[in-house]
């Protein structure tokens, strides 16, 4: 992984924005910035020499883990907390101000920070966004790491649809995917697995139950993995039992809408445009009131990254981008329907990252 | 579960501190406080009159979710943020400041509030740590739920034996656990597993990796279920292969310290007079320089809650707290060992919840 080019990118933009000591406090940022996978820890850039200055504080719990993992930045393993050891670091910088992560960090932990430092007449400040915004366009290593996780993820699909069968409860079908994702080599899956069947995959966010699978109608499978720091997303609809002609129409209207989100993806095009593309094909099937929700986002380190691909986004999208794309309709008693695939977003127009079939498949 | 009463004793200690408006943002406080268990909204408790007032702000994704779940609030689908639309509506309240849980809120979203109210006259302050604290003593709903989620999580012990072999990656001995879990009823588990074989049993965060389990050494195994929004936590140490003179005086010494530690549970011991118990027993062994972690914590509705039970912590034990009792000891190459109950405190002294044997079991 470039480190070191992520942190020379950060400390142009931080110079550029007049804030040049920040504080990182988002665990994924952190990851990003110098691969350490702890669960305590605060960064502190300094860019206010044109080398950045990169120094991660965490506690002895990690002393091993941070040797094997930080690269480019310095270690210090500290007694008191991470952010209050970074205060006392940040001081001896002696900057006019500490900037820190706002939409990261507790209020609480705003109020210990800026007491301490305006012991040393240094401010404390609020920036927003940066670390999110350099993310969002994916360099190389990160494009072959989802890549790698993508193509995990998917090769479960194939044993799954062995493991559907009426009268099996959703959670070991969720429990099954998840161990043959362990075996084949996932750090854990990146959100909770959803498994919804029948009536159930009318609901958007049916996490996996202990209702058995009915005899007849939709299921729907969202999970993804994560490897080697990376997430992968993706759905697919199965349908259990004899097909009537509404649930086939129901399929073959978000394949087609899914398909047509995913031609509008090319950079320079806006994010609500390919949301827009999809939805106007739902339309024209008469299905679009039950589209109730956006129709992608990025994915990376996070499972839910920047940009988001919903109406009103007025973001462009550019090369090294990697979003999903996953239109769904959910017909209340009736079922639901949602494909899911990650789109790279290419010099000249995009790449579906996701080899699983469309084809709508029986169990 | 008894929402009215905990809100009327929130609404009791709100009155108590001057604080009679409040924003809860933090997701188990509001399935504390009304049942809700989706990952979206906020909760306005008012009280202001005799009779709290609790609304819960979340939006259309959750509707049937809310109907189902919430008991004595009332629930209101917003399309606004959560936290906007409950603003909107404390300002109908007219109170002279809205509280919120400095904890549990980034600092983007307390300028958020703040600009809102500001406009309309009313101040916007910080509150701490009050529902964490009536939480710290569980109701006998609570008590029950954990003892059935305590109950589900032993119950996977002695099948997770069998699965342990030389050879056997350590993922897939948690895969196969998390499996047993799904199909015994549980929501989720209650943290990323971990199995800590050999030498990595040195580690006390080791999650479970890709490395086989040795021919010869210790494993850690410490993991939980979530059972009806309620945490399960224990750990057992199990040994592969024959078991030297070091290894079993090791596995002695812990055990020891376990039950020394267990034994000083009882209402008014300080919290730390718990873990001197057993740092004490370690000591005597000659083994306290590799306990290298606190003695325990309370469990509950999330997994690591109050009290602490560290060195230095002078909180003393009630009736109804549930916390862990956890010591390990870790030396470096060589392996570790820890052994977990979740204790409750009676009005007597102690009750052990976790049913599972602490003998040395090897495999």
């Amino acid at each position: 992984m470039n480190y070191l080019g992520r942190q020379r990118r950060l400390a142009e933009e931080l110079r550029r924005q007049h804030a040049p000591v920040l504080l990182v406090t988002h665990l994924p940022n952190i990851f990003y910035l110098c691969g350490f996978t702890g669960s305590s820890g605060a960064l502190l850039v300094s860019a206010t020499e044109r080398a950045p200055r990169v120094t991660l504080f965490t506690d002895g719990r990690y002393t091993e883990q941070a040797k094997a993992e930080v690269k480019n930045a310095r270690v210090v393993i500290s007694k008191l907390p991470a952010v209050v050891e970074a205060c006392n670091s940040a001081r001896k910088l002696k900057p006019k101000a500490v900037f820190f992560e706002a939409a990261n960090i507790s209020y609480s932990a705003v109020n210990q920070i800026r007491h301490q430092l305006r012991a040393a007449g240094i401010q404390t400040k609020p920036l927003a966004g940066v670390l999110e915004q350099l993310r969002v366009v994916k360099d190389s290593d990160e494009i072959n790491g989802l890549r790698s996780a993508v193509e995990l993820g998917s090769s479960l699909f194939d044993g799954l649809a062995g493991s559907i069968k009426p009268g099996v409860p959703e959670a070991q079908v969720a429990g099954e995917l998840e161990l043959a994702a362990r075996k084949a080599g996932a750090e854990k899956m990146s959100f909770d697995t959803i498994v919804a069947a029948g009536a159930r995959s009318a609901l958007p966010h049916g996490r996996a139950s202990s209702q058995p699978v009915p005899g007849n109608g939709f299921i729907i499978l969202d999970y993804g993995v994560i490897l080697a720091g990376y997430c992968s997303d993706m759905t697919r609809t199965l349908h259990v039992g004899p097909v009537s002609e509404k649930h086939r129409r129901m399929y073959e209207a978000v394949k087609q809408a899914q398909l047509a989100s995913i031609a509008a993806v090319r950079p320079g095009a806006e994010a609500e445009e390919v949301d827009l593309a999809g939805r106007q094909v739902l339309r024209q099937a008469g299905f679009d009131a039950y589209f109730t929700h956006s129709t992608g986002h990025g994915v990376g380190i996070e499972i839910h990254e920047q940009p988001r691909i919903a109406r009103g986004q007025k973001q462009k999208l550019a090369p090294g981008m990697v979003i999903t794309i996953e239109p769904g309709i959910y017909i209340p008693e009736e079922g639901g329907v949602r494909i899911e695939d990650m789109v790279l977003v290419t010099a000249t127009g995009h790449e579906v990252l996701t080899p699983t079939t469309k084809d709508l498949i029986t169990v």
